[in-house]
Parts: structure tokens; sequence; C-alpha cells
């Protein structure tokens, strides 16, 4: 596994994304050379890499490897000297990244792999000045980095095939699970899930329909607990009780649950065909029926309960509580 | 606590909901009295209570009382007799459950609380041709009922104002987390969020951006993995790094990220201040600051990749995998 690890890698921008990639790579053995305009990015890393330390103690007892080492420098070229991969954590904003971008690939040996983190602006623009456009490409992340394990990849229309493999065993050695997003779009994926919901959040909060405590709280006591198990698609088919995902859409519909977005795609022959074929695929591929599914779900949401109960935390206090009020019966009479 | 708890619920409807509310009240020692129009009604509930038998086992270790009996009823009238809650999951459809709810609150007893599973009808609907109208209520619960806490209350315009309160300490009472929704909206609270991020999925296929797969992976390996400690409000508030959400959404706006579904409210002043004055109560209702939420989320994370992993599951066998590398490093050497 090691051998696909970076012997190093240069970090363009320390701020919270920044910061999340210098924790993961020096966690996981990697050096790291840090360029950050500002003089506040070496804080602001020393105190993500505390938290990870923290955060990684709990989550494995298995011995991690010595830290890699951390070096600030004064420059994009000293950054990336030497290094396997640079990451860009700039502003999201093309007129910052593009130059950044382009004097990062002129300084860098002809190898190197060249990843932004943007999460909104598509990899053709971004390789529209670079000297070498071929070496670049979109590596998304999530906060927080040292510990969410998506990492959505996306090539350009000048990337060269091969980066998009060789980017994603580097990431999957970090302990990550890179995500090849097929298309250029804005948002990628997850941003433009996470991005309807939160539109839809500011809808109801706008027509006072619920506040900002009662919409999360409602998100998270409840499908907020089966997300890191199932994603929006599956959770509805898995959930509605019907043979196929093609029932369930014939009998739900678009009518369901109305919102304040209103557009959905017309639930033609072929549409509901791709659904299915890809609904049966991902059951198939995962090897599991639906009922299994199902079994797995609850064995998921038990897991995330007893977690939270750990911490205090939402769902888990409401659990705690409810074996307070357990411990006070009288004990069964038969 | 054990006060709160009904005597007895009546169940109207043994699908996907009604098994699961049986499921809920039984292991909590509730005696369940079930009028299901289906002979399969009966066999559905069964599967559902050894599921949740299973849950329960493995959720906590606190002994759970005696069981509540199953007692399957062949009318209306025999099931709403002696229970103090009737709780009604018949299919979405408000010429079925008008009716059903007229007849029910005819033949209960006059203090019974009389609650409708609807995801989508408002009460006001439903309660148009009851004859005591006051009694009526929604309790939208999620699935499986015998494992999400969340439960939406809504009132309708001729509902008492005292059900609310009886309603929460009923359902506080078998474990569940009751929160008011205080207009009557379509879908309630939860389901529009969710149902926008399923609209948004649905054209990510319908225009070959990502797969079923690909869909529910970006979800389930990213933010899905905070959404039972966050949700979707506080999550863009506390990942932002910002000091406010003001000043987070002067910055980011709604230019982020966008999406098919393209209508946002405006950011005036009265919304940006209602948006702050609502996080920042939040947050102090809470008593915790912005960086004690960042310590909570890396805890709660941790606790769910902890959980996973045993599962085995989606994010968890990422774990799971990177540790067998780590185990591979050789040690380090200084």
């Amino acid at each position: 596994m090691s051998e696909r690890l970076p012997r190093a890698v240069g970090l363009l921008g320390g701020g919270v994304i920044g910061g999340g990639w210098a924790a993961r790579f020096i966690l996981n053995g990697v050096d790291v050379r840090l360029y950050g305009p500002s003089s506040a990015a070496v804080e602001r890393v020393q105190k993500k890499l505390a938290k990870a330390r923290r955060a990684y103690r709990r989550l494995t007892q298995v011995p991690l490897p010595a830290e890699g080492t951390l070096t600030v420098v004064n420059s994009v070229a000293d950054a990336v000297r030497g290094v396997d991969l640079v990451q860009e954590n700039a502003p999201e904003r093309l007129e910052i990244k593009q130059p950044l971008l382009a004097s990062a690939c002129q300084a860098a040996a002809p190898e190197t792999l060249i990843c932004s983190s943007t999460s909104n602006i598509i990899p053709s623009l971004l390789q529209a000045e670079m000297p070498r456009p071929e070496r670049l490409l979109v590596a998304h992340p999530f906060q927080p980095v040292y510990l969410v394990p998506l990492v959505e990849l996306c090539a350009g229309q000048r990337t060269a095939p091969e980066m998009l493999p060789r980017a994603a065993e580097i990431y999957r050695a970090v302990g990550m699970h890179p995500l090849v997003v097929r298309k250029e779009i804005d948002g990628f994926i997850a941003n433009r899930l996470q991005t309807a919901a939160w539109r839809e959040a500011l809808w109801l909060v706008h027509d006072e329909v619920a506040t900002v405590q009662e919409i999360d709280d409602a998100v998270r006591y409840s499908f907020g607990l089966r997300r890191s198990v199932l994603g929006p698609i599956m959770t509805y088919f898995v959930g509605s009780g019907e043979a196929s995902i093609r029932a369930f859409l014939k009998k739900w519909g678009s009518g369901n649950n109305a919102s304040k977005l209103t557009e959905v795609p017309e639930y033609t022959d072929s549409f509901l065909d791709k659904l299915t074929e890809q609904s049966d695929a991902m059951v198939s591929a995962e090897n599991m029926t639906i009922s299994e599914y199902t079994q797995m779900l609850d064995d998921g949401l038990v897991r995330v309960l007893q977690g939270l109960r750990s911490e205090r935390w939402g769902a888990g206090e409401t659990l705690a509580r409810w074996e307070q009020s357990l411990r006070k019966r009288v004990p069964p009479v038969h």
C-alpha cells in the first residue's frame, strides 16, 4: 500500500481546507510543504493538526506512522519542489486560481500531479492557462478533510486519462474514498444534493415555517441518521417496501411532498428503465437482496445511535433518556 | 416516566409504517390493537417485530419491559376500544383517510387522542369530516419507526392546543423525539428537505451526470456521515470558519454550487437578521461555542465511522481498509 503514498505534497493555501489536507497527509506520514500567503496559515494548520491527532487517537487503535514534516515556504515554486502532488486550496475565484495553478505547473517537475480542491469551478476552466494542462484534476474534499473519506475527482477536457487512477491511488493510500465525477458540472455531485436541501431550508426559514434549530433537528433526528448508510435514492427504494424502484416511482410519482423547488424530470419509460437498471445494478454489485439492505440499514442505524449516545449528541441523547426511563420502570411481571 | 405510557394503542393499517409503530409500542410494553384490512398485515407486523427485537437487543443492554400484546381485530370500532391513542396508517389518499378517521373518532372514547401518520396531508383536511376534530393531530414518523426517533407533530385549525403536549409525552415515553411543526405545509419539515435532494438526484441521473450508485456513494461517504450530528444549516455555518452565519452568507451568497433548482430567497437585511438570530439562538441554547461545535462534529463523526467499521458498511469499509494498510506499513523509524 505504502508505495502509492506520495513522498511529499505541496499545499497552496492553508485555510480550512488546506489545513485539513495538511492534517490528513502529515498524520499519514507524508511530508507537507505549505505555501499560505496569510501569516495566520501556520497557526491554523497547527490547530487543525491538534484536532486531527485527537480524532485519530479516538478513531483507531492501529499505530499511526511517524508524522510527516510541515515545512512552511515563501513561494509557490518552493512549495512544489520535489513533491508528487500539488493540492491547491485558494479562495474560490477563477482569477486567483488560474494564475496560481499556472505558476505551480511551471515550477513543478513534469510528472507532478496538480489537483485543485475547488468545490465549484470546473477543471476545464482551471486548466485553461496552464502550461501542461494534462496534469490538472479537481480533487474536491469535504470537511473535516482528515475525517471525511470522500474526494470527488473530476478531469477537464485536456486532462490526461492516466491522471485519474494515479490520483485515486494517492488518496486511497491516505484512507480516502475517491469517486470519479464523469461530467464537468457546477458543484460536482455531493454539493448539488447538499445545496438543494440547503436552499429548501432557507425557504422554510424565510417563510417562517420553521427556525434554524427546528430544521436542523428535523434532519438529525430523522433521515440524517441513515444518510451515512444509505444515500437519497436507495433510501426511498429500500424504505418503500415496493419490489422495484419502478413500482415505487409509479406509485409515488412526483406528487409526494411538493417543495418550493418544483421541477422534476418526467417519468418517461426510458427514464424509469434507467433508474431501475441502475438501482438493480447497485443492489447486485453489493451482492445483497433488498431484505438484506433493510437489515444493514437497521444495523447501521443501531451503530450510529450507539455512537451518538456515547457522545450524548442529538438522537444519542434521546436514546440515553429512553434507557433512563426504562431503568425506572418496574421489572416485568409474568 | 411510565405514567405517560398509553395503556393501549389502536393501529389502523398494518403496512410498513403501521408495522413499525406496532413494533415500537409492543417492545415498549404497550398493548396494540391492530385493524388491517389486508390479511397479510399480521404476518408483516410479526416480521417487523422480529426485526425490531433484533435491533433493540443490539441497541441497548437495559432490560426491556415485558412486551405488550398484539390483538388483531376485524373492525375500526374494535381497534379503538379502550385505547389512549389511535394511530392511523392508511394509504396516503384523503378519500381513504377522511372516512376512516371519522369512524375511528365516532367509536373511540371522548378523551382518546387520534393521530395520523400521514407524510403529506395537512391535518385541517384530515379533520374536516370528524365529529370531534379537536382530538386530531398529525404524528408523522420515519422508517424504521422502531429505531428513528423523530416524530413530527402538526395540529390542524380545529385541533385543541392541549393535544400537542399530550401527544408529545406519549411519544417521548416510547423513546421518540417529538418536533412540533408550527405551520401546516405539504410534506412538513424533514421530507421537504429530503425531497429537495431526491429531486436533484433524479436530475443527475436523468442528465447522465451520475448513476444511482455514484450519487448514493457521494452522499454516504461525505456529508451523509455528519447529518446525524449537524443538520443542513449548521453544517454550512460551522464548516465555513466564518464568525457568523451572516458573514458566511455575505461571502458565499447563493452563487455557490448552482443546481437545477435555482430559486433561492433574496438575502435582504431582514432575512439575514433572522438567520443570524436563529443560528445564534441555537448555538446558545445548546450552550456551546462554535469551536465546541466543531469538536462535537469531530467526535460524532469518529463514532459514526467506528460504528460503520463494525458493520463494514460504506465509509466503515474505507476505514477498515485504511487500518489494514497502516498495519502493513513498517513501524516508524526515528
